[in-house]
């Protein structure tokens, strides 16, 4: 029997084929093209097993089959072979996530996935960017900025807030326009981070020097959120806000209340502004439903509190941030309606 | 028992995974990140058999452990696990392609790869380029040249010769100055096609239009390689030479006699050429190596008769192309040596 490397025999195994399968492949990869009758006297597979052999190596899209007398059987190389095999996980990856949609629960245990390949990591990043309804922020190396823009594109263009912390403004021409975008500058960070309306956050570390395997992780436990969340406040309050465009005044979505706060402290003096906020409220622990006039804010960073003033028909609420307490509520669901 | 949709139960076994494998991952992605105990509880899957379930999941790149106590199991996302797998491919095939070039036979029987998806065709295109050792023929609309442009510089970085037949001259910058170029122009023809050393040649129609599904093939058939070579002979009889650069003129590599015998007529007026062929003698059909200055060339298109003069220590001999009938020596492999 023709041997197949064993590393290689157990590879292919691992993903699906069968011995005879994987020794039918190797047999015509060294070969060449051949009939069955090759095939089994090359291989030492029986030839009455070498049909049904051929017939699923044919339905995976190794081997495709030449017409004459006898039949001659060619191999697809390596290459357009696993082609085809990858776009056949893709089509099965999109099935899964087609089909998930309908079943998964919304009420997940929280958890963190880490990773040390940086094409991964840019991936959970993606994946983070996407899961948002409300406001991503976003903190990124200017030098990587172009590596994400069109992620960011697609982000607004889900009428996503973005809120984008950067150390040097970059070419925006593909972003401006498109949605509710705030582009704050600050001193340089080398990493990335991506956070979706207060529920999950995806970092990469070092992404300025492209390290082939960085420190990253995607996690929703609520702890290492809000973690980031501080950091991010902390950047707010040294930043400086260099572009503003609202191009859908009568939507702007925040998870952040102190980006809403900041909001309001630009624009209440010019322009009323009205808020739809889902919150919890302190001490109950109830959700509930806010609607009403924004009528002030509180920004204070020595005090450490930033939260919005929303008169409610049951008078006026201080709406806070996650984990508030000396607010009348706590949200991560903001929505503002200008003019 | 937890139901998995049918189809994804079919398409997970066919890569790989067991029943209780697709039934864990499937029960995770619904119910999010669970213990043991809940894995077991909502997928019917027998307790004793989690753990190992679980840890070939995990292997698999599929699933994560989170420590505590119990611990917690977290699913990838079908996007990053899938995409870890499909690195695994990636491995798998370089692996694949590693050790089959030691044991791979030189001479196999020919054969034809037929493809209808734009991208797949796209990789044989490439595949063909890159088998090239002497000369890589390429015919392509200009709207295409962009595509492929790092292609055609791999070509020339392998000091393979480079005839590029193309409706426009496109901007060569990219190309110039790495190895030895001919760029012609001719009337516009909407399909891709690359042929490599006479021996292989990959075809993909209506390039131009971007077709999802354009019929396309690879093939090692000798017939349909000098089909393709007919079709590029026409081509050459009605296009004009627009650029020539020959960065390595000692070394100038043809598998198409008629582009030898036209370099011969451009330069031998004021230049010595010196010729190495390997070449099979026509009538006794034996392969030989002939070494000597190159002396005349003939390029008639109305007797359709193509081929090169050398002065070899047994006299001046004739040296045809592909099928050479009238001429002393038929070759795929000439290297000219100039000045």
């Amino acid at each position: 029997m023709m041997e197949v490397p064993p590393e290689i025999m157990q590879a292919l195994i691992e993903i699906g084929f069968t011995k005879y399968e994987t020794l039918t492949y190797w047999t015509l990869l060294v070969y060449g093209p051949s009939t069955a009758k090759e095939i089994s006297e090359k291989s030492g597979i029986p030839y009455n097993r070498v049909y049904d052999t051929i017939s699923s190596l044919k339905r995976r899209g190794f081997v495709t089959e030449i017409n004459g007398n006898p039949k001659i059987y060619a191999p697809y190389s390596p290459r357009i072979a696993f082609f085809r095999f990858k776009k056949e996980l893709d089509d099965i990856m999109k099935k899964l996530e087609i089909e998930l949609k309908n079943v998964k629960k919304e009420e997940q245990r929280p958890a963190i996935w880490r990773s040390h390949d940086f094409e991964e990591a840019l991936e959970m990043f993606r994946e983070t960017l996407e899961s948002a309804r409300r406001e991503v922020i976003v903190v990124t190396p200017s030098e990587f900025f172009e590596d994400i823009e069109g992620d960011l594109k697609e982000v607004l263009e889900r009428n996503v807030t973005l809120s984008l912390y950067i150390d040097k403004v970059p070419d925006l021409s593909g972003l401006i326009g498109r949605g509710n975008l705030f582009v704050r500058q600050f001193h340089k960070l080398n990493h990335l981070v991506g956070m979706a309306d207060g529920k999950e956050v995806a970092m990469i570390q070092n992404v300025t020097f492209r390290p082939s395997q960085p420190p990253s992780f995607r996690s929703t436990y609520r702890e290492i959120v809000f973690s980031q969340y501080s950091l991010i406040l902390e950047i707010f309050k040294e930043a400086t806000l260099e572009v503003e465009d609202i191009s859908n005044p009568q939507d702007i979505r925040f998870f952040a209340v102190f980006h809403a706060a900041d909001l309001v402290k630009r624009h209440l003096h010019k322009t009323p502004i009205f808020a739809e906020i889902s919150a919890r409220k302190v001490g109950s622990g109830e959700m509930e439903k806010l609607y009403g006039s924004v009528v002030g804010y509180t920004l204070s960073f020595q005090r450490g509190t930033n939260n919005v003033h929303v008169e409610t028909d049951r008078g006026i609420v201080k709406i806070g941030g996650m984990f508030a307490v000396i607010e009348d509520y706590e949200s991560t669901d903001l929505k503002l309606i200008m003019g």
